[in-house]
């Protein structure tokens, strides 16, 4: 297949390279154009604007920050929509609102073009390594199609629905999950600190109880308080926090938990830590128990 | 050794079989005496009283409801505080407080008799196969002499510290991140269900990425809505968070997720739910969605 | 002076006939034109667009249910932007974001006219007596100029800054104060009838303590749980809670009694309740003490 | 009558006092004996025990400062409730549980005597100037039997109930309203001050709103962030939160702005607060704020 791929980030890069190794063409596009072009050696085509890259590809994928970057790249000037060719499928990897992806299917559609929604979970070295698991949704025909994609990016597809929408609101319904994860350990490593349990003994617990490496991962760094560099950037989570706060209402079903950590991630970003990991929002919980 | 056991209910007496399967000799006393009785083809004595139960043991095991039970088993008037040997050490197992360990261990060694704590993680299925965690906290000799005991009721043993109520402190931790666990998958599918997403499509996603059998096995409960039988009973549950709250006052470390999970449970409790499984809580969330 | 008055709601037309008593020509725009024909019997031109309403004004009054309201009217083809007169002043009156508002500023600049913002405290019966309370903010000059509108509105004027927006933080802050004294009302009454202690002895006991009319009108709405007709409903008070949240997260201050009463609007909507009075969100707390 | 009268802090030697203005007789007893002694200018005669001062009274009446406080008063060694005659009367104005105004009405019933609960509003100038609220509950002829000691020092009672309990249940839930405003003035001034909105225009705006001089008073200690010296101790505060919590939990009936109002000030006690007014709590909201 031919593809176009937009947006080589850290994650985005690594599933360009596996699309490559599996033997599909790639158009490359970046914003900022080096990044395209470390791609080139692979045999990749980079291209100059969106368009360009949308424009002979059978899919598009996208691979960006957050709604304003899709809906630029998507419906600015230089836009993927009025370049793809007729029958051909917009897929949309970027952890995204649920209204931009409703959005994206009744434009898509009125120009002829498909369109599905494929966000990803796992972290850059999951995409590098092809291990990233895809939860997708939309016309089962074009899941169908775009199928060796996600076998060449990740290990795991899950098919949600026929609208688009709804794969974008299991991605942020499991961002929200491990978000809880991080500050109810947040709170409890708090109370072991301050009943003098040295938290690498409560880890050592919580490991043997629920022996997820999810668990293990996240509880080491709070646990040893390292919150530099940034797997993931405090201020990326919040804005995922926002995001499923935002489906929450539109589909009016409360989430006191997702409304307790916006809150708590608010105010890491009002004490500056806006740039360290999402984990460092139990600094709070650490500091309400007078630690810091 | 000679062991004392008192609390036979569906974990105590599966972690009895298993001390007799160790050759360690049994006094069994239950309030309920069929239950201390149906130990008696086993090997084991039968006591009338908990004084009794403790009178020749070198270790008196206690795997009881609540705080009060155990009051009334150390301290009553045929409690085993006037009853056990100098030397002899009391292992609390239960869950309890952080306020009563430290009492006991008062009191216990006004009396020349040892005490450590000893509360453990798992079902009664875990008991019954000797599979349980324990988290153990006392006097280290105590703790290595009572070892076999550990080894024989269970598969991991992680020493906390020199304080008993330390050990309780990490158990009520453990049952906060899982009743935190709960309630954000309760918010997370109520999303799910006003999305028109399958929860057991939502369910195999978070699989995929927490791959913990405590996400498995509680997710698919709430998944299916199955809240009878109980395996663990939601007022309970309710008890729990009551005590790691009660931890938080007594340590000045604020926990508004425990809070936030109790005042769930207590409104599960004013809708019936009382007997139901805690995790029965998250209809709280799938109320507030307009979904029952 | 010569006035453009948009928005003949329930709010808003009281306040045109005060400003006609005081001797103000006015030009009346209302989307439903027999609102704005109303007027005509007190002295007003009705006109047919907004522009037509603004061309020949000093000053544009708006008073619109929402952010988007307030953008048509102004953005709009027929907006009044493109129609004011050069040094004519845009006063707007109603419950908008912040960041609206900043807009607005910015526009008018462009295009030589002025904007202050001046959003007002009060129910449709004040409105009609002349008692508002209006909270304005913007150029000092502009504010003195517009000051016998604001005179012949209302009782009592404060100015808040020289940031038209600023006025609306005030403006939402206040909604959240009160909102916030509904939910505690409706937590408090729900342990008074569990309790059962009459809910008019509690609100009687409130009013000695507390000796403000706010809290005798909203407390006896809701120890009589009468709900309707809708003072101010509830689909609106949610939309406040969301401007203010906004608010909050732009300058990064959280608030986690307005996420918590934002989730309890949020679960009044679901349940059916958006077209009862906001002050119906305290049934949520009922329900939750298995009231209803 | 004669009076025993027991705990001469600051609020009860101002009630003491305007008792002796009414004409009763007074013997007063305090643990710290001089607190005692201060009143016998005006004519009390001062007890050495509170057995002391009840054994020739007819009402007993004790403003103490918790549970604990009342407990050893009544069941201590040298206690009221074996000292008062058959028929006397036990007033209890102090702030404590729900479940000990139970306990106390039984036991006095046991032996003859009689059990009245009468909580009391206000700060100790209102109890030196005899403007006290009180909430009265219990059998109505004793209620009118001290009908005259409760006009002696306050303005407002107000009978609640035949349960004596049931006073203490809306004494709670007024200071539950109270701590309520306290938040969220302290959410809303964070607000203001991140917009730059000067707090002290805000608290005229909300002057204006809600007329009370609750709002006026502690509005203002907020604005200008005087905690000290403290009118109320936070830790006084927090006991209170504890207790209506306590009360919500007998009940069944969940109050969520009360579990957040506990966390923070649990986070302002761990913070070094615990002497400073408990209007101080309001300084978590401006740290997550990034204020402080």
């Amino acid at each position: 297949m031919t593809i176009g791929f937009i947006g080589l980030g850290r994650m985005g890069s690594g599933m360009a390279r596996n699309l490559m190794r599996h033997g599909h063409e790639l158009i490359a596009y970046n914003r900022t154009r080096q990044k395209a072009e470390a791609l080139a050696s692979g045999g990749a085509k980079v291209a100059g604007t969106p368009a360009e890259a949308a424009r002979n590809a059978d899919a598009v994928l996208t691979m960006l920050a957050d709604d304003h970057a899709v809906e630029e790249v998507v419906f600015g000037e230089q836009g993927i929509a009025g370049a793809m060719r007729q029958g051909a499928v917009h897929v949309s990897h970027s952890t995204i609102s649920i209204a931009l992806p409703r959005r994206l299917a009744r434009e898509h559609e009125k120009r002829g073009q498909h369109f599905i929604s494929a966000p990803v979970f796992g972290r850059p070295e999951a995409a590098e390594s092809a291990k990233l698991g895809a939860v997708v949704a939309g016309a089962r025909e074009q899941i169908e199609r775009c199928r060796p994609l996600f076998d060449a990016i990740g290990q795991r597809t899950v098919v949600i629905g026929d609208q688009p929408w709804q794969a974008n609101v299991v991605k942020l319904g499991g961002n929200f999950m491990i978000a809880s994860m991080l500050e109810s350990f947040g709170e409890a490593f708090a109370l072991m600190r301050k009943a003098g349990v040295d938290p690498a003994l409560f880890l050592d617990v919580m490991n043997g109880l629920f022996k997820s490496p999810v668990y293990e991962n996240y509880g080491s760094l709070i646990a040893r308080r390292q919150f530099e560099p940034a797997g993931f950037a405090l201020k990326l989570g919040l804005k995922d926090q926002r995001l499923v706060l935002a489906a929450a209402e539109e589909l009016s079903s409360p989430m006191p938990v997702a409304s307790l950590l916006r809150d708590r991630m608010l105010a890491a970003l009002a004490r500056g830590q806006g740039d360290l990991d999402w984990s460092s929002a139990t600094r709070i919980a650490a500091f309400e128990a007078g630690l810091e």
